[in-house]
């Protein structure tokens, strides 16, 4: 069989360093090229010191020619760079997987509310397919252009959607407690990421109505519960590397039984192999750390009548490149585990 | 001045241990002893080598006779332990500050509720003064036994107390999502709390109507809104040494406004040493780790009319032992941040 | 082709779960069995929730009878335990390879002086090959019995044998100053690996001549120099969870050049996969956690006349379980990368 | 009694932070000014949290005239920069205490060898006394300018003068492998220290003859044992915020008794409040952070002939504000634990 060839834009990231490390073991995927503006010339395997030392790639710079010579490109780019490039790679006939937040949200409206400006490539928004393979996977075999979840929603999503669909929540407002590892901060030197303001802390940052991923979260719980479901979110910023875990609260869920809640679920991810749903404990970060598991458990409360449900997976994973393989695999009827397990 | 004796019981824990740190530098207090029975005979000086060496203090055996010779016992005993000796304590005519939970509730009944055995020393249960000075400061004054509060609920209950009183939120419930550095679940050997098990890791635990802690801020809650408020609490174990963060989510709070929000904690603490508004940001853990201080903040979140309440605050300090010297400050009428800032 | 039948003893430890992880991704591995005393009948995907759920293994009890049934034993028992099943496997014609550190050394009497305790089995200690594969594939190759290196010897021989091979290096003694990350203290809870005594800390333990890879270290440097050299050793537990790096100390070598030290290290490793040189810089442990590579780096310090090699790698991959699988890859004739890169 | 008007220089970063930290404390100091380039206007407390909030400072700008109304200055300034305004401090007749490295080496020429630039103030080099209270105290008590030692050289020398003066050790050279806390490398943002990549890391940095702190240490030892004795040096970054650990290699040691060696660094030591030598275990990192302690302990390897000489200290107190404290308690015959104890 003729390997994909995929392609890599802004490859110096904690992102496009996850995604390498996938495609290098990927026995279906060839990496054609991988671009980065500010390493130019650089040996890949030189600045990823943890990859496979015999890859010959070097980081380069765009050149659109690049993209009629491959099957699909990974954006690794920040918001507002994807859209820039999207319509040349479309047009090249080449499919993208975009991990920034360019095409996430379904209207120019919607963009600029959550992003403050205008968004420079509104045709292709309404092309774009939300990259949640669980939900979406239909649509993304057939895509040309799939936007890959935020990290957030990732989890928030894969815990309600079934809840919501089954009717086992009819909620008024969902209440999300999120916390990341310190590589959701990116790679950028900032104050927050500084090794010894991050250690031994925990930051809440961009408290109500503020963050992008509500956005996402609020537009995809709209269409599984038919209605808006506005979201009370706060993040905070965890002492250690990589995972998510989310606490979910819904006051007075209609199905109030644990178990009936944990058998809904179980029945919805039935044939999933990524979202794994615990019966007897809630999950924590170490479970879903290094993979591309999302695990997800929950609590009925009766003395307060309030539904809890809690999961976790790896931000760089599931949240971002694990996840955007899944996607390429799912596109390409490539088995969807393939690197992944 | 006469030094004011005191003696610490149970006394090679973390509570202690801080305790010990400000006892030796407090300059009105001389400690007479320290009990451990698994140490006994012991230096504390090379159990705790971050201590003043020249302290010539030896853990010892419990001696009743030596209550007689102290004005004030603390407990770092381990619940349902405090309650075997304290009327001994107090029989002797000696003041009683226990850190244990053992008289945190004000009735038989509550404490076999939420400690499952029930109580050995009913009869002081009444008389105990729950220990949070900016509440209780006058009983404290008066008090012959102090119940020093759980670490979660002080937290807690500083930040909803002004809000209740002040008719600022009137809610139905309460959510409250809490996260404990390491040191909270105590210096026994468990794999929750092995390095490898807790390191790159967030555990939630207890989840539900479970956590002892609910029992104490429910009860103080319920004086202070004069009526029962469930609250949903999830604690959660996150890796680093010292300190909580609480995010306490109200929904449609009677007071729609952040600032005015804040006036009120403001007003309220206006003359309080240790419970410190922030204006313009959250709290987060580091700003408190290390010292006796609780921070507040707040943020009103419009679009889903909730309330979000955060606190920070180091769980042995403000949550155990800085609070428990705050407390004898009180008692002995001694100034009441000497050897806390 | 037909698969691989492999057993593990002792496998709800830190070896047993990267061994797992790797062996169930192995294409041409089936594990066949896996023991524990204390968790059987439990699931092995309920116990390492990250493994993919759909192995089918329980734990069981160790059954002789399954040892006909395999082609290779994987033991992950504790120092001493090897020794009491080897024999009965080697005699069931299956092969073992011993994660243990019952068959590193070669003598009874040199086992006898480290482990303070006779060798209960030492008919088949001049018959196990040290597993270190860089030095020894050929042996390795012809085994029944492999000793797997201990993690600290692995990096410490990878750096020196090939300085004393070629002459670069005549020391009279060596100085390795070993950090380890906590999971090489095993999963046993003690008060040195608990998560608030070892985290924002670094202790120094076993230093002198006391700690067991000592005598592996001597051994195998007694062969590379052909003749007798002490080390000096002092391993220091350091707040992460996993990988080591070794600062080692060469007095007055005998190649004053850095350039050509680097050299003689890349041409001894040219064909190697795993252990790789690095040019312009020293190995941070970061490089080489998660992966099977030992990463060199070295400097000539002029001014005082000693060489200082530092290496990096996963005490768990490369130190351990990684190796293993790589002896098992060369023992039955597979590619030596398979399941490792 | 008045009490000491201090001013302190370079106010943002850590060492300044827990200069401030102390100072409020010290009973007998007043700080009259703090600034900031960056942060002028900003309050004090706003801008440490954790501070006392009723200090009613302001981040201020240099200010020639402050220099006149306090009696010492302390300098947090980067190298390079208090030599341009040491002069000028000198000569308002008020005393500095300097914790950059400006003038902690004797010579104009050996300034430049380390720091690779010419002094700016060569005059006052040869007046500046080196703030090692344990081995200058007299020296200390006189001066106009002190040099506060760096953090690496604090722990060294308190190891090795002694068993220099004593003849205990005649070493031809001398090996130091040295670990820092990350809050050593300041509070500059850095890759090396973005917490992604200093978490779960190890990292040697500025390994061979080139860290600066070398030119002290060979400095001070050339003085303590009447011959230059050559330093190999190699510092390391590990992943927790304060604290320092040294391990010392001294070859073929003249006494080779562990017992002696530790008995001469116990005479030497008998007197000093902050230094502490440990009978029968090596130093950890956890004893001395948040202390201004430095633990000493040594193993006699007698298989080696080696001696192993172990310190930890809190690179932020015993290795620069703690210290600098000291020294002005000293300057200005206070108690010199006073604040620090």
């Amino acid at each position: 069989m003729t390997k994909l060839h995929v392609g890599i834009v802004g490859g110096t990231g904690y992102t496009a360093h996850e995604l390498l490390k996938i495609l290098l073991r990927h026995p279906d995927v060839n990496v054609a090229f991988i671009t980065s503006e500010s390493k130019t010339g650089t040996s890949v395997a030189d600045y990823f010191p943890d990859l496979p030392p015999d890859n010959f790639l070097n980081f380069k710079e765009i050149d659109s020619q690049n993209f009629d010579s491959v099957d699909v490109v990974f954006l690794c780019t920040p918001h507002g760079e994807s859209q820039k490039i999207v319509p040349q790679i479309l047009g090249a006939g080449t499919k993208v997987i975009d991990l920034s937040g360019d095409y996430r949200l379904r209207t120019p409206d919607s963009y600029k509310n959550w992003y403050k400006m205008p968004h420079a490539d509104s045709p292709h928004l309404g092309n774009a397919v939300y990259g949640l393979p669980e939900i979406y996977r239909e649509q993304i075999r057939q895509a040309a252009l799939v936007a890959n979840p935020g990290c957030y929603p990732t989890g928030a999503l894969l815990s309600l959607i079934p809840l919501a669909k089954s009717g086992a929540i009819r909620p008024e407002k969902i209440f999300i407690d999120a916390k990341s590892g310190v590589s959701g901060a990116g790679k950028k030197l900032t104050q927050l990421a500084h090794f010894v303001e991050a250690n031994e802390n925990l930051t809440p940052y961009n408290a109500g109505h503020t963050h992008r991923h509500i956005g996402e979260i609020e537009q995809e719980l709209q269409t599984a519960f038919n209605r808006n479901i506005p979201v009370v979110f706060v993040p905070q910023l965890v002492p250690l590397n990589r995972g998510i875990l989310e606490t979910i609260y819904i006051d007075r869920p209609a199905v109030k039984n644990q178990q009936q809640i944990l058998e809904i679920l179980k029945d919805f991810y039935r044939k999933e192999p990524f979202v794994r749903i615990l019966d007897d404990k809630l999950p924590a970060i170490q479970m879903a750390a290094g993979t591309n598991f999302c695990f997800i458990g929950a609590v009925y409360d009766r003395e307060t009548d309030v539904l809890i449900v809690v999961n976790s997976f790896d931000n760089l994973l599931k949240g971002a490149s694990g996840q955007a393989v899944q996607n390429m695999n799912i596109l390409f009827n490539l088995n969807e585990t393939t690197a992944l397990i």
